[in-house]
């Protein structure tokens, strides 16, 4: 019996659970990796089986896997990098093949963009994914659906390195994961293209570094006091008058490219129509409907200038609110729209005549009037098909009737995040002391020169990385946690330091909710381990032309464990 | 006599200082500004005279600045941008040409190169620049150096803007600027090209920042211990064995090429080979000269990982660190050259055995044996002609005796210019607490989650603005500011974020340095006024292709004076 007793301590010694080293992010759920090289064979390719007709989406994404397992030519992060390994690779067996296996078969499956842009509670991501250690076996992704096919492509192009003279190989096949899946569906990116411009391009190229950690929503934040960039079917001036200029409108061609970009990426597209505050800018096109429009002292009327907020108890501001989100959320195929309702400015009111005149003409209070505006937006909203998704105040400090479906982000303290869930609402984890990724700038007001940003200090990876999505929740609020995200207000940020403000930092709470608490082998999540890996994904996003933050030193970053504390 | 004095109050209307709205940077020591458009004419062209042989540097900068004032394409910030001024260009009088006056004429001036690599002491920047308000008029820089005319070059180029439909103009004709000169002729900027690597290409960007705000210095800490990117003629395998790679060094043309073209553009370039301590690297090529060389907990023999200086108390060390001063000071052309001299760790030589066997046999203490390698290097460089820039440690911390015109580097606190002073050295400021560009960007020990960075918080644009050169300063004492510099040290930077992370930062200590306390009307610096400037500045680098970080929203940037508290 000593032959089947060997088999098993090879078996064992070639798989084993190695998942501090290998560069996955997020890390799977479920790991096993071994110790064997295996290069790609130079006429490496990759099949879809179990779907006659595969969509499209799927399609292009093969190829931009295949484009980037040799484009990529990132090297390990070691002393020596790719030449390090190169002796390894001359006798190392050659990978032929990699199916996408959709299972059961499916002849016309849906695409990725019609899995991602489904309820969110009804998503499928999960796959599995085997690599060999051998010239004659396959790899395989399998999945039940396009989503999950496309996860594990991801994963499969984190696994392979270049050794600087073009051969690309794995040193750590051979490589099984069984299941991997997300823990929370919600693990997103909010951008702010209002108080700076991003162009389409700068967007894109976002949605690219969010798709390459499986990233499933992006956050458009995408108008605000300070410009309204959004050309609104049916409301022309919006845009005319709100952009900053003629060249810094999405038009509703940008917006539906963005959005199918988005899906064919994974990644559903939650657009905010940030209400009734944080609109000063509509005073530019309708003045009829913005109370305290650019009133003075900014500080008396709003938490940063320009001052100006919707006449959230005038019926016909209601309904030209309405009309407005019916209008965007219209053209979207998310299930939901954000409707703001942060920061509320109650002295912007009481100064507003006509605000004042409402009230009285109704017999409302502002909290009255602001519950039958924010039933009248969200039963539109409603009425097409969507899920509200509201900033914590409308569910902590007003007394606001929402729908029990209603997400509600949590902003300002993750502490607050229990409350929201003591309400029964759906969280979205977006708190500024973790996942703010502008604190720390300086104050941005112009004349302050003592002043620090309001959020100070830099909320770095490692400080994100320590976020317990469930801390403070009971065992029965757990399932009300979505997930969450990182997110980038830019008032001192634009394209120019789009990337390296946003990566690989954002990456964090992709891990934080994807991975869950622990990691394949049971040990909690943990900055040591997380380090090597953070690194390799920014190097590998530099190599994809994002141009993400170096972390440390790279002397740091090719020896592993000499840079801590 | 109503003619004549119709005349002057016309006179003085349109010769208002309006110097509060003009966008340059830095602002000019005299300057008389009007409210007339004046376009460039569509032959607009720059002639050179007073000097029969112009040198091929300033021939360069002349074609760079033609082609700057039509490629810019900077729209005036203010709402509506371009536009705005479009009915004001149709009727107004086209400047056919400036005339760059060498005044005394010389038949072949020094170039731009030579006299910013004289002296700092000996070098004339000064120029006059007149722009008139009519069609028949010559705008005229005057200078009695190359170097001065291309100063007022620079100067000219941000007079202008475009409408948007390539019409090129001022709004503030005439304007009369005279005798413009440098408060300190020490302008400065630091990059750290040894924690991360930076390409040739990212240092020139650099350069053509630094140029556009009339920056004199580039300081250049070149190695450190973590990386050796640097080829020493004689020594190559300091590089060899001491670079990140084979791809990320700095041969002996990358840095002629560098010198020529910041010389080129008026900036001397002052390379730093710090020693004895962050030397760590150079134990890959030559274990034998380095102490401590990697040792563990580097906490405990370095202020960073990893751990490794000069043997600095061993006559083999000593020399081979001469030679390798001389061999790269040898190659550049500037007068100053640095040594460093900051942050070294007596217990690592009190652990190291050859360091005690050294002192023990030469009878010295640590301080002693410091002094001899230090008479030692400052000698060698003092035979090239070179003068020593040390760090603030070596004139405050060590008795070490050095030469009177040592130029010591205060980056400590910015509290310690005094004592530097007190002690007869001439001062750079390089203030951790106002001028330090890395400063809140979180902790970068990889295993930390709760630390923030050590300089905590980030020094924002209008803090560093707020920065006396000559605090605490005797009057006797305030000859002895050579002026000062931002710095970069790149522990998390990188070529990602280079230009963001410096500019427009940056250019405060260049106003700081060049304009001095006050304004021309006299009233003192402040962030009102510098608020529209440095919009504009960051602008025009955007538009010039370096990735300027924005300091507001641009709601602000077009609406001057609303984004205060």
């Amino acid at each position: 019996m000593a032959a089947p007793r060997f088999m098993i301590l090879l078996s064992t010694f070639i798989l084993c659970i190695c998942h501090g080293v290998v560069a996955l992010w997020p890390m799977p759920r479920s790991l096993q990796t071994g110790s064997t090289y295996v290069t790609l064979a130079s006429d490496f390719r990759i099949e879809i089986q179990g779907a006659a007709n595969p969509p499209q989406d799927l399609i292009d994404a093969v190829s931009r896997s295949k484009e980037r397992l040799r484009s990529d030519k990132l090297q390990r992060l070691i002393v020596g990098r790719g030449s390090s390994d190169r002796s390894r690779l001359a006798s190392a067996p050659a990978l032929a093949k990699l199916t996408l296996n959709l299972t059961p078969s499916v002849s016309s499956p849906a695409s990725i963009m019609q899995e991602i842009t489904k309820d969110i509670a009804g998503r499928s991501e999960s796959y599995s994914l085997t690599v060999p250690n051998s010239n004659t076996g396959t790899a395989v992704i399998s999945s039940n659906s396009t989503l999950g096919l496309f996860r594990g492509l991801t994963t499969f192009e984190q696994l392979f390195y270049d050794d600087g003279q073009g051969v690309v190989y794995t040193y750590q096949a051979p490589i099984q994961i069984t299941n991997d899946s997300p823990a929370f569906p919600y693990r997103g990116f909010m951008l702010d293209t209002a108080r700076n411009f991003f162009a389409v391009s700068d967007i894109k190229r976002t949605l690219d570094a969010m798709s390459m950690v499986k990233m499933s929503q992006f956050h458009w934040h995408i108008v605000d006091s300070q410009s309204f960039p959004l050309t609104v079917p049916g409301f022309p001036e919006l845009a005319q008058k709100g952009a900053y200029s003629e060249g810094q409108i999405y038009s509703t061609e940008d917006i539906r490219s963005i959005v199918q970009y988005a899906g064919e990426r994974g990644i559903d597209v939650l657009v905010e129509i940030d209400t009734p505050g944080h609109t000063a800018i509509i005073s530019t096109s309708h003045p009829e409907h913005i109370a305290c429009a650019q009133a003075t002292p900014w500080s008396n009327f709003a938490n940063e200038p320009p001052a100006g907020q919707l006449r959230l108890a005038n019926a016909a501001t209601t309904n030209f609110t309405v009309s407005v989100l019916s209008a965007v959320a219209n053209t979207l195929p998310s299930k939901l729209f954000g409707t703001g309702g942060d920061e509320l400015n109650t002295n912007c009111y009481a100064q507003d005549a006509q605000t004042q005149a409402d009230l009285k003409s109704t017999g409302r209070t502002l909290e009255q009037a602001l519950n039958v505006f924010t039933q009248a937006t969200h039963g539109a909203l409603r009425k097409l098909g969507k899920t509200p998704v509201v900033w914590e105040e409308m569910a902590l400090e007003h007394t606001v009737t929402l729908g029990k479906d209603t997400v509600v982000m949590v902003w300002i303290s993750s502490q607050n995040a229990a409350a929201v869930a003591a309400k029964g609402f759906r969280v979205v984890h977006a708190p500024s002391d973790y996942f703010y990724l502008d604190c720390g700038g300086g104050e941005w007001i112009g004349n302050n020169p003592t002043g620090n940003s309001w959020c100070d200090p830099f909320k770095g990876w490692q400080k994100a990385y320590t976020f317990n999505p469930l801390a403070s929740l009971s065992s029965s609020q757990t399932s009300l946690v979505l997930g969450g995200q990182q997110l980038l207000w830019t008032e001192q940020s634009s394209p120019q330091n789009l990337d390296n403000i946003v990566w690989p930092r954002a990456a964090v709470s992709a891990e934080i909710f994807w991975t869950g608490a622990k990691y394949p082998d049971g040990t909690a999540r943990n900055v040591n381990n997380a380090l090597p890996r953070i690194h390799d994904l920014r190097y590998r996003m530099v190599q994809r032309g994002i141009n993400a933050i170096a972390l440390q030193p790279e002397w740091c970053a090719l020896r592993n464990g000499q840079c801590g504390s």
